[in-house]
Formats: C-alpha cells, sequence, structure tokens
C-alpha cells in the first residue's frame, strides 16, 4: 500500500485525504453507495476514542444503553422542526418478513423520539430523575454528497440523552457535555476546538439551543466535531414527558442530547496529518509505538530479533501499546514509509550496531526526517518512550493551536472576513440577524459556526473589546462570531 | 418494582421470565413490534459479557472491525442456502431519501455476503491470510414469536469471520472459537454448556458444519448460547474470495464464522435465577455488592452512613464492582428485595449494632435465607468479599452443573427419550438420519441439539460406549446426540 505516495496537502487536499484514508487502511468504500466499512486499524482508534468519552460518561453518572435502529415513521412527525429537519434524510423499511408493513419504519437518524416515548413511560416522579443515559450506535441519513468518516450515510457515535426536573439543571448538563467534549478534543485528540453556540439557522431540529466544537482543518476549513443540545421541553411535550413534582403537580421534564461521532477521525487526519500520512495522538493511537528491526545475516537477525522481543515485552509491562513489525520480505525502508502512513507516534529503529552498543534510534512521526531521530539507550527505554509519547501529544496540540491562531483572522471589515475565510476562520462582530448570516453565506460560501463562548479565544491576555458593529451590516453587535467554509 | 412478586418458576417459567424481566429493568418493549430495549442494567451487564469474550478474541489474534448495517439484496441471493435460510426473515429498505431505491436494501440478518465482497478485494496472496476479524453489532431478523432476549427482531452480537488458506486451518478456528464460547460461559457465565456439532437440518445456512453450546434452562429446556460455522468454501466461491499461493496459483479461501448473542442472557436469567427473582454470577454482575444502610436516628444514620461510605471506597480500591443503596424513603426489608430481584451476588447489610462491633452482616444471593448471612469483620472485609465472590461464582457453576446432569437421561428407548424430554435432555444414540432427527422432532418436540464433542459429557469416569442403536429407528449409530426442547 504505501508505495505510492499521496498528493500533497498544498497540490489536493481532498484527494490528499480520501488517499490517506484508503492507504492507512482507516475505512474504505462500502458496496452501499455512502457507506463506509471501518477496517480494523480505524476502528481500534474509534475503541480508544470510545474509551477515552465512555470514561468521562461514566463519570458524571451516565449509563449506557440500547434503544431499536428501528422506529415507527410518525415518532418523527410529533416534533415539528424535526420531522422537517430529517423527513428527507430518512431510511425507510417498508417490508418485512416478506410482508409490506402496516406502518413503515424508519432506521433511526438520531433516537430522541423513541427515547421521548420510552421516557413517558419510565419515568413519574421527581424521585426517578435526573435520567442519564448514552448509547454507543449508528445511524442512517440519506446524504447526498458522502466522503469517508466526514459524511457517511450510515455513521458511527454515541447519543447521550437525558431528562431534568429543571431547566437550569438541563442548561447546566448540556454545557457539561460540551466542556467534556472540548476535553477530550483537547486532551486526546490534541486538537484545540472553539466551544460555541450555534445560529438559529444551523442548529439542530427540534433544540432550542445548539453548542459545537469547532475545530480548524490543515486547509483551513472548519469541521464541527461534537454538538450539545438544550431541547427545553419541546420532546418532552411532543411525547408526554412528565412527572410529578415535590408539590404534587404534573410538569414536563427538561431535556437534552449530544452526540459525537467518527467524523472526529476525519479532524485528526485532517489536523494532524502531513504529506507523509497520518500522524496521530498518542494517547488515541492504536500502536504508540513500532518497532522495526534491520538486519543482513541471520546472525544480524537473530542478536537484533532478541532484543526486539524484549523491548517490546517491557514496553507492553510499561502500558504502552506497541506492535514489533516482523514481516519477512518488506525492507526497513518500506516499512518505516508504511508506519509513516498509518501515523504511529515514535518508531524504534534497532539494527545490529545499535544492539551492540545497547541502543535504539527513535523517530518522532511528528517530527519527520532527522530533527525527530534520537539514538537512546535501550536501558531505561520504556520509561524515556513513555515521556516521549507525553512530549508528543503535547506538541502536536500546540502546533495545531499555532496553526489555527496563525489562520484565524480578526476581520473587522466584509472585505477583510472574505479574505479570511480564503484560508482560515474570520473572527467578526455579528449582529445575530438570520439575514447577515445568510448573505455571508452566500456570498462567502462561509457558515457561522458558532459563536466561542470564550470571546477571547482562550488567549488570556486578549482583550475582549465588548459590543462592536456587525461585520455585514454595521448595526451593533454584542458578540464576535467565528465565520468559516465548512465539512 | 420489586413489591410485586413474580409468579414461582414452578407456576408458569414462561410469565416468570418475562416479569423478571421486566421488575430487574434489564429490557423492556420497544414501540415496533418484536423489538426491544435494553436498559441500562442490562446493558451494563452486556458489556462485562461484551470485555470478557473481547478479551479473548483479540488474545487469539482478532480485530474488530464495522461493516455497514445496510446490505444490497442481491448479495443474499448469491449463496444458496443462504438466500434460502434468510430470505423469509428479511427487513427491506426500499425508500431512502425520499426516493424509491433501484435496488432495494436488506438490514444485515447476518454479514458473510457483504464480508465476502470487500475480502475479494483486500485479499490477494497468502501473505494477506488469515485474516481475524469481529464486530460487535445488532442485526434484523423477522421473527414471528418473540420473547425479551430470547428471541426479537433485532438482537445484539458479535459476529467473527475469518479466512484462511487451508481447510485445515479453518477447522481449527471453529473450533478454537467454539472452545472461547464455552469457556466463556463455563466460566464467565457460570453456565455449564455442552459443546457440539448441529445436524444437517439445524446448522446455519450456508455453513458445512455448525457447532454450538448448549445450556440447560431451569426448566430442563435448552438454549443454544452461542454458534461457530465451518463455511467450506461456500461464501468463498459466492463471492470469489480467492489468494495467490505460494506456488502462484490462484485458490479459493476457506472462511468460518461464529456469533454469541443477547440471548446469552436469557441463559444467566433462566440457568441461575430463582423465584425472587434474578441471581448474577459476579464475574459478569455489574454490581458484584451492595451496601444497604440500616438506621432509624439521625445518630445512627450518620454513623452508618459514614461507615458504609468507608467500605464502599474500600471495595472500589480491591477492584470490587459495588454500589451504596442511600435511597431515602424505601426502607430497608425493601431494598433487600430489589437487589435480590436484581441479582446482586453479595449484599451487605450495615446497622448501628453491626458498626459498633466493626462488623456487618454479609448475604449472599446464591443462597437465600439464613444460610447464606453471615457477620463478618470490617476489618478485612474486602479481602474476604472477593473471596466470597470467587466461592459464589463457583457455587453457581456446581449447582446448574448438578442440575443438568440430575436432569439428563441416558435414553437408551424410544420412550426412555419421551419421558426425558417432558423436563430435561435425553442423551441417545442416533444414527444420523435426517428422517429419525424429523421423526423425533414431530412426536416429541424435541429437536437433536447437538452431538457432543466429548461423548462422556464431561463425566471423568464415565464409559464411553462405542456404537449403538439408534433411539428410533434401531439401526447401528455411531455416536450419541442430546435431545430436547428447546428456546
Amino acid at each position: 500500500m504505501a508505495e505510492e505516495k499521496l498528493p500533497t496537502r498544498a497540490q489536493d487536499f481532498s484527494e490528499w485525504y480520501n488517499q490517506l484514508v484508503l492507504k492507512a487502511q482507516l475505512a474504505d468504500y462500502a458496496p452501499v453507495r455512502g457507506c463506509m466499512i471501518v477496517r480494523p486499524y480505524g476502528w481500534a482508534l474509534w475503541e480508544n476514542m470510545q474509551q477515552a468519552l465512555d470514561r468521562r460518561f461514566k463519570a458524571t453518572g451516565h449509563q449506557n444503553v440500547a434503544f431499536p435502529l428501528l422506529i415507527p415513521r410518525s415518532f418523527i412527525d410529533k416534533e415539528k422542526h424535526h420531522v422537517e429537519g430529517f423527513s428527507p434524510e430518512l431510511a425507510v423499511v417498508t417490508i418485512g418478513g416478506g410482508e409490506k408493513l402496516a406502518e413503515p419504519l424508519v432506521i433511526r437518524p438520531t433516537s430522541e423520539t423513541i427515547i421521548g416515548h420510552m421516557w413517558s413511560k419510565w419515568i413519574q416522579s421527581y424521585r426517578d430523575l435526573p435520567v442519564l443515559m448514552n448509547q454507543w450506535n449508528s445511524v442512517v441519513r440519506w446524504e447526498l454528497r458522502t466522503k469517508l468518516f466526514l459524511r457517511t450515510l450510515e455513521f458511527y457515535w454515541q447519543e447521550g440523552h437525558t431528562a431534568h426536573a429543571t431547566r437550569g439543571e438541563a442548561e447546566i448538563e448540556t454545557r457539561q457535555m460540551l466542556d467534556i467534549y472540548a476535553d477530550f478534543a483537547v486532551n486526546d485528540a490534541a486538537i484545540p476546538v472553539i466551544p460555541g453556540k450555534k445560529s438559529d439557522a444551523e442548529k439542530f431540529a427540534g433544540a432550542d439551543v445548539t453548542y459545537s466544537i469547532e475545530g480548524m482543518m490543515g486547509d483551513g476549513k472548519a469541521l464541527q466535531s461534537g454538538t450539545s443540545h438544550f431541547l427545553g421541553q419541546n420532546f418532552a411535550q411532543a411525547f408526554e414527558v412528565k412527572y410529578l413534582d415535590q408539590g404534587g403537580q404534573l410538569q414536563h421534564c427538561w431535556t437534552t442530547s449530544w452526540g459525537l461521532s467518527t467524523r472526529v477521525i476525519g479532524a485528526i487526519i485532517m489536523v494532524h496529518g502531513d504529506d507523509q500520512g497520518l500522524v496521530l495522538p498518542p494517547k488515541l493511537a492504536p500502536y504508540q509505538v513500532v518497532i522495526v528491526p534491520i538486519y543482513k545475516t541471520d546472525e544480524e537477525k537473530s542478536s537484533v530479533i532478541e532484543a526486539a522481543r524484549k523491548l517490546k515485552s517491557e514496553l507492553v509491562a510499561t502500558n504502552v501499546r506497541v506492535t514489533l513489525d516482523g514481516r519477512e520480505g518488506p525492507s526497513p525502508g518500506w516499512k518505516f514509509n508504511d508506519w509513516e502512513m498509518r501515523g504511529v507516534p515514535v518508531r524504534v529503529e534497532l539494527g545490529p550496531k545499535d544492539v551492540a552498543k545497547s541502543a535504539a534510534v527513535l523517530a518522532r512521526r511528528d517530527r519527520p526526517g532527522r530533527e525527530g531521530k534520537i539514538s537512546s539507550p535501550l536501558r531505561g527505554m520504556p520509561e524515556a518512550i513513555a515521556q516521549l509519547l507525553v512530549e508528543i501529544q503535547q506538541a502536536m496540540h500546540d502546533k495545531a493551536l499555532a496553526f489555527r491562531k496563525a489562520n484565524t483572522h480578526h476581520a473587522k471589515s466584509y472585505d477583510e472576513l472574505k479574505m479570511a475565510v480564503e484560508n482560515g476562520f474570520a473572527y467578526s462582530y455579528w449582529c445575530g440577524s438570520a439575514d447577515c448570516e445568510a448573505k455571508i453565506k452566500e456570498e462567502t460560501r462561509a457558515t457561522m459556526r458558532c459563536i466561542p463562548i470564550d470571546q477571547s479565544l482562550g488567549e488570556e491576555n486578549a482583550k475582549v473589546d465588548g459590543d462592536g458593529t456587525c461585520v455585514y451590516c454595521g448595526q451593533p453587535a454584542p458578540e464576535r462570531a467565528i465565520f468559516a467554509r465548512a465539512y
């Protein structure tokens, strides 16, 4: 696979991405239009992401459940915005067991409706609240233009659903989950995301408020990488989810939902990848270390392989995820390229000269070439590698953050905004009107990504200007928003 | 929930089961006929089962993947036995994105076909083999008579799929996975299963040979609890899965598939449950221990809760899964019943008198009443509980094995077989003919469950008789088979 080079990112970012996904064996195209197969390497990455998130969900009291993938068509119609948003995207089952169904069933595009239906049975009293649920599954939305991981008919995600007694509790939950997504993105995926609020035009069909985390990809475009919705009482009213409060009065619940999907694999590729292929953050990499043995003679082979096996078992004992590439046939150079394509954070090059001096060469994936190589003694190497993985994780985040800063322009005029969105984010005052938002989109292809919660964008010394004037209409504007072209 | 008693197993085993599933909050009926919702407690049990199996799969070199849930209808038709077996059970998507599809898609009933299709692209050479894959997902089969966990339209499972260069390797894989299922059933689920070979009438649609593990439920009926299929070259031929061998010749691969589903939750309920509810094996129980504090006055409450919290954190530190039932309102007695319904292996009863003497009462779920209660010092309690959990795990297995032995009859005549299958297994010589099998089924409602691989049924001193005569037709019969009514 790795013999053929990728196009460079500068040549063709989109084609670079498509080929990388295939060559790194993350995923492949399925025989059904717009669907994907997540291959073992891609799924191992997703499993690590799942664990990192699931740990956070459980630590905050959420429990996993499984609701069915088939939903009566009529459920979708019960919430008016929901039906508008999702009707055009449904996959509909009309035949079951050889017979036409009396009522068509849809494959879930998301599960608010069926969960609302069940909550109306399970929730009786304030004592039953809050209900904090999550499920890991796949959903189907009939997308027309698809791209592996970024937009497919079926995709893998988690969907969290919670019900609360009060508006305030539901709002706190919505923001808590947004914070968890941001924490995961920054600390595990090494992606410096911007958490913020979506416009009404971009919010979830059925939500009162949608928050998202937005990342900047390697081409300056934005990718929404997780969303958290405050659903108000919309679904609770549509499905009669009510509870008896402490005063004996029936009240509607306040609900939330939140999701993060395999799109984030696309974000990891596009934020960290380089012209040689994937670059994986150590915390999520299926293999954090690959050991490549180098030898010519049988005698060299036996001493090199012995040292490599010893190192491997020491690394395993240090809880480092490691593989030893013992393939016969491919040359060491071919293997280097192959593992670079797959983005393994640290490569250990181990040849007879290294063994003779009880050392090995460590090569950092995030710093290709000589600069990222050091010779290191075999003794104490597991600890040195563990430390190196921490450094790489941090360096990848810092590099991505520096890139985002360099390509985020505090555009004060519309002309500046137009220039900014050519290769990055425009950060501009916006009056909040849907008209200005629509015009900007029409004229620049940039959408309002979010109104950052932290208007300083995390720059500790940044002056938060207070009110300004809308970059489009010039009217007073209370807040600044990120505008960008987006995936 | 727990106030209303279950019917006893003797009164109505089927209704006891249905009510237990609901009252223990393992699952609920979905608004779509025949589908289920797995509730948090049921899903936590399944997650523990997944981990126990996934660890074994990975240790034997299998990698997880994700193939799409939608399969072109035409794929199902490519393997002649497969299409016969699955066509009547398909859920068919005919509309996507508001338009009628040119080719209908089916929701996967299992994934041999789409995996075969992809393997034909991925597998080129003997160097690519073996391919060892697994996926955790749900599948849909349009069943008419459904029962929670045992038979639902959608169910959760894992499906393993492997491709090999030789028949021998594929046969070894098939048996290895059967052994893994048996090991899991015996050592984690505490269910003494019988591994064996299915008849042609009962094998998987498209397999050359199907193996299964069969367990005896509390009513003497059998439940198939996992299957492993040797698929020969059937799917490799249908989907042209070929490789270049070391001599440069194109050869068809030999493939296997194997699956274990949420049915096994049904087995755990029916093997171990009693008239008070669920009894969970410690290795899989979401909570291994529940601490129930007992107090009347505020003063008692403060000392009891403090001791309970301390014990809880000590148990957590010992890697025991523990919950502290601090609910206000319900009485201790109500809580005892509630946790008995949910099958928690050990209950710690902690009242002011216990605290005064630095002790607590441990109650074993598998031995209800006084017999299963002992007072134990708080000091050293985590170690004592860890030991107790090991004992309970073993005792549950031994009890289930004794029950199976007591209800397995070595039926030498057809009359004996008819009696035996009224309340257990008949173990009888069978000539191997489909006619005898069909007649026995028609006349007794008992099916040929499997030909046990170990014809001594694990009894070390059992004489393996060698040839005998068929219990139905009297012709020579080389092996004995288990006949039973089954779920």
